[in-house]
């Protein structure tokens, strides 16, 4: 019997990946359910080869409504806890995929993360939901699937530090001054990954890995001070795991998306897969490290202050970069200011405790309008 | 209770470092049995220390006898199968750690290994014994700890390939020309790594990779042609390690021999430890990776060469290097003829089934023979 995997956010990037890897992966797992933000034209196609069971439309009125077809942001969480379906991968960009991963957590299913935002805005509300219901979270993120395949079948507790690797972004070496100028199509140009729109721009201000520090301090349950970052521009290693006998361990490979999306959907277990390029060092050539240069990217360090300070913080930090990066994508506003915005909107913030989907969701809308206010004053 | 650790080789590099490793592990282990081959002096000074049920000496002629000291080369299978001993660390150079391996592994003890020789003189004589008696090799070596590390709690069939790295040497840019007629003091200054004399002209040579090649092969049950070398100068990347999803695991740190003994000790399990430098990224900056030029080091293709033979070709070309490097370490032969010496041995070597003592024993003896006669010829 197939696994049955619902892949939201089909039609973006990582969705598009998930498929390309469950077409070789036929035998082990099918497409049940598919759901997509707008792009009607792309899913209806998925939806022909695939014939998922259920297929959904967060926005997309001219859609026929029927058995298995649903409209509306409802459709997430629908798609999420349909009954054919064994493992989530939640690909929505943004907030708006906190709902479908809790649904599915609530339902015991297994939820193959790549909204990372779900984490960062409420992580203690999301883990805890997983631990009660006896859900599960496996990381896509290249960084965190990197963990859990080094951790993997070695015993709790022997965790001791991580290091995450960071490109550094189309910015690196650039002057600050320089960065905050910077237009649209300079931080869409990412040395490394093809990513969607709103992470490259979070590459470019390395917001993305504030999220990714906060997003592996809930999923290893390690302090903040263990969980360091390093900037390596060839995206080769993609994390380092330091044990407590201080022995580190690496996963490393050419940068795809494919092999941690595999991963998620096979861990604890790995299955044969030649989709992906095969790994050699020699083919690579030079390898290199350096620290983060903090004058560079000023919304990293905000997010790890917020952090630190706990509850909705992180929260509010998600919030105030979601709107800030939509902001300067639609050009109202410059690369510099993305990170004015965030410090404005944290300044402004009350942090408090982040256990309710209540609390976590006023703290977004709260820090949603405050960015708003602040980005265009 | 601790465990009773033999150290055989204790006045070694090895040996040293492993009892620098058990200094800070008192609560977990102890020292149950040393042996030396002739450093009498310092192995006093250990047994001092330690306070070892059993002490014992290859060569020492004028130590007393009595009750828990035993002298020439049967100490050694006295301090492997000693009662109190659960845990035989073989580091002894060369050919004379099989016999104590074999009887600690039908002694049904763990055979903590750093005398590569055993594995490549007589690799499946060596694994059949551990698996029938219930004994366990666990490899100190670096690079094998490493792929060990990489693989420990993963399930078995998931292992695909190999990538063991190798600094180059003290030779890589050289002319091989100029390598052929390089001086012993050239030969000894290893780039990366400080160890014995023999280990550090057999990395000169790259045989070192070769005879680590053939133990991976043995140790992990690989196909040679899934066991590759890459050349990295730093020694910061251990080893590779992919499996069947085409994923790779390394395993990185600052070159110490401390990490993996304590490994090789702990295994599966890791415990706190302190005492070895923090991995840090930023801090190595580069890293290299290059193929391994076949023209300077002519030495590792007759290796693998004698690998892919099969039966004793391994053992025979592990002989006659050793015989071959102590005659330049000697000042007997020029850095050159060690290559060719093993092309000559093998040459005349015919290669049988190496599955008994006996063979593995007569094979290395006539391949020493022939070794002598071609190095001086």
């Amino acid at each position: 019997m197939s696994v049955g995997v619902a892949v939201l956010g089909s039609t973006g990037s990582i969705g598009c990946s998930t498929l390309q890897v469950l077409g070789r992966q036929r035998e082990r797992f099918r497409v049940a359910a598919l759901t997509a933000y707008s792009n009607a034209e792309l899913l209806e196609r998925q939806a022909a080869e695939w014939k998922p069971v259920y297929v959904g439309i967060v926005n997309g009125g001219k859609r026929d409504e029927g058995r298995g077809k649903g409209q509306g942001v409802q459709c997430l969480v629908e798609a999420a806890t349909h009954p054919d379906v064994e493992i989530v991968v939640n690909a929505i960009v943004g907030a708006a995929g906190l709902e479908a991963t809790l649904a599915a957590l609530k339902a015991g299913k297994r939820v193959a993360l790549a909204n990372k935002e779900t984490l960062v805005m409420a992580g203690e509300l999301v883990t805890r939901t997983a631990r009660e219901a006896g859900g599960e979270i496996v990381p896509i993120d290249s960084e965190h699937s990197a963990v859990l395949q080094c951790i993997t079948g070695r015993r709790s507790g022997e965790l001791a530090r991580l290091i995450l690797t960071a490109s550094g972004g189309p910015f690196r070496g650039w002057s600050p001054e320089r960065v905050a100028g910077a237009t649209v199509d300079e931080a869409l140009r990412h040395p490394t990954w093809k990513m969607g729109k709103k992470i490259t721009v979070d590459s470019a201000t390395l917001v993305n890995k504030a999220l990714e520090v906060i997003e592996a301090h809930f999923l290893f349950g390690l302090p903040y001070g263990s969980v360091e970052v390093v900037v390596h521009p060839q995206s080769v290693v993609h994390a380092f795991v330091e044990f407590i006998d201080g022995s580190v361990l690496a996963q490393v490979g050419f940068p795809t998306m494919e092999l941690p999306i595999l991963y998620a959907l096979t861990h604890p277990a790995r299955v044969p897969d030649a989709g992906t390029r095969r790994f050699d060092p020699a083919a690579v050539g030079t390898l290199t490290f350096e620290p983060v240069y903090s004058d560079l990217y000023p919304a990293y360090g905000l997010g790890r202050a917020a952090a630190a300070a706990g509850g909705t913080a992180a929260t509010a930090f998600n919030a105030a970069n979601e709107v800030a990066v939509e902001l300067f994508l639609n050009g109202k506003i410059r690369f510099g200011r993305i990170a004015e915005t965030i410090a404005r909107v944290l300044d402004g913030h009350h942090a408090s405790d982040a256990g309710t989907l209540e609390a976590v969701l006023a703290a977004d809308a709260e820090a949603r309008r405050l960015a708003r206010e602040a980005a265009c004053r």
